[in-house]
């Protein structure tokens, strides 16, 4: 169960991070090595973490396998994804909602309370993607002005970690809160909604 | 005693990634982000690197309020607190003073010796704000041309692990040792004192 | 023979960070941070992931005297060293195939198979870069643009690795597997050799 969404979140957020590479002109190893630092960022802080070392995405093949294989597709196919922006947008938000599920499930196997599982949670959603933008240099998306991103993979975590602490089977509780965070992302970027900003600050001009 | 200097230092350093998120024209959500980032990152760093996991910033939720509410006090009340640049500072001199020592003293407790527990006291206290600043694409304040940060850093960290390692109680030399840092930082900043530059380097014109 | 390969890797690594350190400005302090940065980066992240901790580079004094030593040394003597970014270069390449080298065979040491051995390996090797390029704002070596680096660095790596794996002696495999590194890397930019670039995507013209 939790390998399955690792491996799938793996291979969205290697998608997401070859594409943000090709979208900066780097070469094919490159566009691997951000596929690699995208998809197994987030999961090896939380491995490291919580103590689950060496982790997986780093001892097994299979999780090593996964980000090169979305990155040579992403080198090789990138130009039939049309405009790139809008779908490394989209491969992100699956990423995220998949890694902030299972690094909810995994904190609470490994004996955490429900507000840190959460909170785990959530970080190991975001934590590849601000590895992917840091290391080009982009702003990372979760900072990034109005943008809804954070608050909806807090809450898909939220869903999995009180899901797990209630009882509920982790392969029941998985999709819905993997579901709430992709949908909510998506939808705020459909439909432009936005986060509060700081009193009196205007916009940036650029 | 640790505790206690772990969640000040936490809300302090919290409150200038408050401070650096408003004025980048963060979020209300990136702004306790930053918050988080910048108040917990030198102690997971200082916890992961010497086997303390799961850290306490991820597995108590008290440590994980903190900075939360250091972030929303930030975004609510930063108008009132004037020139944003120079109060950063002060809080960051806090923070730095608070985890400096508070690194150094959880270090000898895991049996590091006298000078790695210097080192790591350092690493705990410039960790948080070089996180924070990398975040937001500032050049890390470690790394500005001739500010005194890391050598007052050092001299807490020093302080506390050479009173530690000569029996000295933990409360007893925990406030001398993170008033150098601050007092030092504080002095350094106002006084306009430098390090020592590279020969036949000129200042950066901008 | 790892802390001979680790304290030789880096005092190289560090002079590498020195001397960016030099290029950026950076004050003696920025110097001697960046080295230590660059020189124990790689290391430390490599022990934490396969749970060696706390790692020698922090609990070790010599490994902490290694990168100061070499900091000050570049800080006192970089006027001598000529044309500082083709020296920056040559330092990097020893650093990298050391590093990748020592990555490698520790990973084997701890359990991890040839596969992750020599992924981590790669890993070790080209982090200190990383996180000195990042620290300074420059982009980091490993994604610029058709430069080869990490192919190099998983040469050496898997060459480690798989002779580690063959029952080959550590202190026989290592030598000849740097070499394999740090000469590819070093002919790869006096020859001008590059890596496959994505289809349709001019070179950047800056």
């Amino acid at each position: 169960m939790l390998l399955t969404l690792d491996l799938v979140g793996i291979f969205v957020f290697g998608i997401s991070g070859g594409l943000v590479a090709v979208r900066n002109q780097l070469d094919i190893v490159g566009v691997v090595v951000l596929a690699m630092a995208t998809g197994l960022g987030g999961g090896v802080l939380r491995d490291v973490v919580i103590g689950a070392v060496p982790p997986p995405a780093v001892a097994d093949w299979r999780y090593l396998l996964m980000p090169v294989v979305a990155g040579l597709v992403t080198f090789a196919w990138h130009p039939a994804f049309g405009r790139v922006e809008r779908v490394i947008n989209v491969f992100d938000a699956f990423g995220l909602g998949l890694f902030c599920v299972a690094g909810a499930l995994k904190a609470q196997e490994f004996g955490l309370g429900p507000v840190p599982s959460a909170a785990l949670g959530m970080a190991t959603g975001v934590g590849g993607g601000i590895v992917r933008d840091l290391l080009v240099g982009r702003v990372p998306v979760i900072f990034r002005y109005g943008e809804l991103y954070a608050i909806p993979a807090l809450a898909g975590a939220a869903i999995a970690a009180t899901g797990s602490e209630l009882g509920v089977a982790h392969g029941v509780i998985a999709a819905p809160a993997a579901l709430v965070t992709i949908g909510w992302r998506l939808l705020a970027g459909w439909r432009g909604w936005r986060a509060p900003v700081p009193r009196m600050s205007p916009p940036p001009s650029s």
